[in-house]
């Protein structure tokens, strides 16, 4: 089956405003093995959207259409769909009635132009929308189904999750795509392209696809077959992963961050950690932050920014500052050490460095960072050269920091891998 | 005249990758006040591509491709604008030496899959590329004109500039749409646009759009017209809307950001300020490093998120804590303070609240902070009730922040207003 897939809104032409839904509605594509052919934007006028109807039916035999279901004047996708198939709109009583009973539960009534929503063309099924009042609807047409979905993003989502995917499931009998990403932080993408080599002879080196972006890479693992198959084949290809990349892999999801599996790690071994900052400004406090709960490992952090800080906030010595100049190992170490020792807790990080774009040298060009970690065994200590600008490189060095803690919370007590 | 964007890359109907290109040709289109009348999304696919080119040809005067020109087998734009044109490639002997040349200056040879980047479509312009190998093409057929342009985004940019804006204003005669973004914090959408009924009744209420997100309200001016006049219009504008909004305008501009400006003022008037957080873990003094050149005002800052570091770190009366709570205005106050007063800084400013998901009760629900600025003539404290989730929260309780800044900025040299 092949699909494609049309916008419509006359905003998603601005530069305000990008098509995100289709993203949505692609992914469950690809998890039914259906394959996306074409994607569409058009504004909200009725013979643009009943040509773009029309083009998308010509290359797919699915066509889902997001927009233009409102009450509004210029809401015209069922027009517009009811014109390119020649039929007419007609009133669905039980819609009419079910619109009337939703506004007075919120005792209001309903305006004249609410009665469009109640028009239905002929002949198609209506897709109930429990989270607004633009119901779906899905047509039949020589071959062709279309879906009309709302375009606010989570009443397309709650109609696709209830009418699309069981569509799709039962036409692609239980058959599809599934993904999983395993994910790796501070690794050159060359290194672990190379390390998976057993795996991509293995597996077919294309169901196993490398990605990366600043301090991340991602293991993404593709494959295809029966519901069952398919969990084994990605319990079987993740499991050969993680033992050939060790213990660089620090978790599996799309949306898993390097933090959540820190804060996790920190949680349940009951430790905490705080930190220092000098180049990356509150950055890694801000993410350790972010997940909900940190503060049962977290208990606060010093951003020193200026020399006197470092000294004065967290006794880094005066004479090694001089000495070594801010960025340095030894006052990543003094940084990690100070700040574990003032505020009491298991670990202490550590990170200074330039991240420019002013203040580098030769000897210490932009990119320069040193990450130490202070814990109970001692201070380990990495000094990293990271590209890209200040954004990239205040990115890299937190990951760095929280990598390293990883490590080492993995080191002490081995049985207890993520 | 009418434009249609066409997006060409298989990868663009993945779930991975957005065409973001046809943004940036948006805004070269809305300035010169092109219509944009439809955008699409096809694989490298030589017949899907110049099907989508003749619909695209359908509709538009002005048909604006990116991708496919580069030299593996998969780039097969060329050959199908010359497809659907029913006209041959030929190669170009000048593109083809030049192509050579800068292999050679590379010290390389070309590959003979290179030589795809010197065929032309017959009758095309080549459009000098000088920041990679593809060149651009312009094709007229039949009433319109077709830009194809290489997928890399630089590359696509510089193209672009070089070649459709030209063309564009040629065309435009200097006419055209200009915009201009007067930015606000952390005021109701319904004030700002209260506050602006007159600026519609004077322009005219389609020249002046209000666009809401969390902390931040943008007053977008648009205007069309000859150049000369196009400035002399935004100006007039631009200074009624900043007469009618008052001292809440914070600057102008699509990319300026609230943490810009107030460095600018701080390093205008040789001040320093620290931070004291608990709820923002640190977003606070991440948002104020982020800004280059911020180690002239910003020395540093605490994250206490723990109440005891809220004490040991800041001198928050321990007193105080137990009876008022850490999120209560007393404690907001004695951060901004002892913020100030442990780093010696001008300003202090202190950040507590619930961020949720937990945390929150009847009395403090979720999204209640409290915000302080200590400064030279005393403390100033704002209590907010912010909607959404903890990033939201987190994200408006350091944007009002950076606003009590910037407002006690303004007020010190009041003839200094930025």
């Amino acid at each position: 089956m092949r699909a494609a897939i049309l916008a419509v809104g006359t905003e998603l032409l601005s530069t305000d405003r990008l098509d995100t839904n289709s993203l949505r509605l692609t992914s469950v594509l690809e998890r039914h093995g259906v394959a996306l052919r074409h994607k569409a934007v058009v504004g909200d006028e009725e013979a643009e959207i009943a040509a773009a109807l029309a083009e998308a039916a010509r290359r797919a035999e699915l066509v889902l259409v997001s927009g233009g279901l409102g009450p509004t004047a210029d809401d015209v996708t069922r027009e517009a769909c009811a014109r390119w198939l020649g039929r007419p709109l007609e009133e669905d009583p039980a819609l009419w009635a079910a619109i009337e009973r939703r506004f007075a539960s919120l005792g209001r009534t309903p305006a004249g132009n609410n009665r469009r929503q109640a028009m239905v063309v002929a002949g198609a099924t209506v897709l109930h929308n429990p989270r607004g009042t633009a119901p779906g609807q899905r047509v039949e047409a020589d071959g062709v189904t279309v879906f009309l979905f709302p375009g606010v993003p989570f009443e397309l989502e709650t109609l696709v999750e209830l009418h699309l995917v069981p569509w799709l499931a039962e036409r692609s009998g239980g058959r599809g795509r599934e993904r999983r990403t395993v994910r790796v932080a501070m690794r050159p993408e060359s290194d672990v392209d190379r390390e998976l080599e057993p795996a991509y002879a293995e597996f077919g080196r294309e169901t196993i696809t490398v990605l990366s972006s600043p301090g991340e890479v991602k293991v993404r693992l593709t494959v295809e077959g029966a519901e069952e198959e398919r969990l084994v084949r990605l319990d079987q290809m993740a499991g050969r992963v993680r033992e050939l990349l060790g213990e660089a892999v620090y978790g599996e999801g799309e949306e898993l961050v390097l933090e959540q599996v820190v804060g996790g790690l920190l949680a349940a071994r009951g430790l905490t950690v705080a930190t220092a900052e000098s180049c990356t400004g509150g950055l890694l406090a801000e993410r350790l932050t972010r997940v909900p709960g940190s503060s049962r490992y977290f208990p606060g952090g010093v951003v020193a920014y200026a020399d006197a800080q470092k000294v004065s906030l967290l006794g880094v010595p005066a004479p090694e500052l001089a000495e070594h100049g801010a960025v340095s190992e030894e006052v990543a170490r003094a940084l990690a050490e100070g700040v574990r020792r003032r505020l009491g807790t298991d670990f202490g990080l550590g990170v200074t460095g330039v991240a420019g774009p002013e203040g580098g040298s030769d000897e210490k060009p932009v990119g320069t960072v040193h990450v130490a970690l202070a814990g109970p065994s001692g201070v380990r200590h990495r000094r990293l050269r990271l590209p890209g600008d200040r954004v990239r490189v205040r990115w890299q060095a937190t990951q760095a920091a929280l990598e390293m803690l990883r490590l080492a919370l993995g080191e002490a007590t081995p049985e207890g891998r993520p």
